[in-house]
């Protein structure tokens, strides 16, 4: 009798921590809790699978109207991926307030860095930036933080370069995740395609759907490729050339790396598009100044 | 003895029934299921909490390039909010199949409306939207519909109107929730500012930070309100005027409703930006049609 009082008792206690330990953390989730120092909870009982590969996403990011806009919802974007390291970097000086803050509302595992391009390898103003190799130098900072911060065999992971104004299907990163050495997939809106990317067949690519330079040998976006992370780490030479021709940066950076043969066929044998080249058109603000504002604007 | 047994035999069952479930949820997860019928396991605790008030969000939307990018990423925000339901009017003879398919792996409830704009009132082709009232006729329809759909009392909700290719911040959602009659914050690149809105004190509107046509009532862009669903139920008169000035349309419909003085100031007395009037630059695809394609980019 004895027992059979305590059975029920026991029960009850254990859901009941159960069912309040889940509460907080769905409650905790609304105020978009911070980098993992901050983070109150395990939110998703399979990152405890130490075994999920890691996907590092490296972000150039520089400071224009839009940015807050735009990061915030590729934020929103991330917190749905498991075990994502997400590096931004910054083209600036130093770490702008903005960006820090920006981080610590963003409950996303995160690394803040910077590194300022030259004056004179800026695109001109008003230009597309695709007119110059913006950001090279950033991911090539990104590449070097990884190689001083890990060792090959230390994390099982994949290195993806993932723009800020990009938009991604949460799928794209479950393709990538488990990948050998380099995978590939199509991008939309890349190359003046709906989509430009591999044709695969049998998981390998057999051909490509390009109009623009063909015959280069990597024709691929920067959005449309993953790198296992240990060939990152045991490669000083996979990085980026912020001197190389535009559009002649992915190919140049994957020749050093692998082959077409090797490469990984994702996304449903290439077929489907998961992530986008989509761009932010460019706010237009003409009446700023002209009446003062109480509201923050800079934050 | 017997009930010492027991009581951890039973312990750990339920422990192992509690991650089993959750680890379920989570995996379920990646595979992003669709609506209500096809979700399938409770996402977040709080959802079983029936005195949440439930966001009704109106989005009208139409077939172009960026159509399914934009979408994708607001679904994935919208994933983060609970006791949403998205209706999607389509500007269309009838529902497209690629926003059915769309919304059948989006993991937000959702309803699929359409109605079509007469091509008298489309904006020019090329120009900028704003330069016709577009959208306004599938909101009424939406309005429309939750008319038929519930009763005054039935649900406790707010209704708000969230165009596909803004930019929204989680804690937006939060700061509508509780609306009892109308409530009012900042929206950002609106009105050539990098936010306009209302100046608020101690929860009330104070005046308006503005600079285009100062003298409207309720100076304020569509993403800058929302509005309690007996509301929007016990007036007929809660409508858009498809052939009112562009600008108006706002204060017009809010004039109905109810005035400044009522008016629930959120965002921290209005001083937050938690929505942006961002903008999806129109893709190239000049090179389209020039080489043939096995990449699905009409799904």
């Amino acid at each position: 009798m004895d027992g059979m009082v305590k059975v029920p008792l026991v029960l009850l206690y254990s859901s009941i921590i159960c069912v309040l330990y889940f509460e907080w953390c769905s409650l905790s989730s609304q105020k978009l809790y911070a980098n993992e120092k901050d983070a109150p909870c395990v939110w998703n009982m399979t990152d405890l699978n130490l075994s999920l590969p890691t996907v590092f996403m490296i972000t150039p990011t520089y400071a224009r109207l839009a940015q807050k806009a735009d990061l915030t919802r590729l934020c929103q974007t991330l917190m749905h991926v498991r075990n994502l390291h997400w590096i931004i970097v910054e083209d600036s000086d130093s770490k702008t307030p903005l960006v820090t803050r920006f981080l610590k509302r963003c409950r996303v595992k995160s690394s803040q860095l910077n590194h300022t391009t030259p004056a004179k390898s800026l695109p001109p103003k008003g230009s597309h930036n695709r007119t110059k190799n913006r950001g090279a130098r950033q991911r090539n900072v990104a590449l070097d933080w990884l190689r001083e911060t890990y060792k090959p065999g230390d994390v099982t992971g994949v290195v993806y370069f993932g723009d800020d104004d990009n938009t991604y299907d949460i799928q794209l990163f479950e393709e990538m995740r488990y990948t050998n050495k380099v995978s590939i997939w199509p991008v939309g809106f890349a190359g003046g395609l709906k989509a430009e990317g591999p044709i695969c067949e049998n998981g390998k690519v057999i051909s490509w759907h390009v109009a623009w330079s063909p015959g280069r040998k990597f024709p691929i976006d920067m959005a449309g490729f993953a790198v296992n992370l240990d060939i990152i780490l045991t490669n000083n030479n996979a990085r980026f050339d912020p001197f190389g021709e535009v559009g002649y940066l992915e190919p140049e950076f994957l020749s050093n790396l692998t082959t077409v043969e090797e490469l990984e066929a994702k996304a449903d044998n290439c077929t489907k598009v998961y992530v986008w080249h989509t761009q932010t058109r460019k706010p237009r603000v003409h009446n700023e100044g002209k009446v003062p504002t109480s509201i923050e604007t800079k934050k």
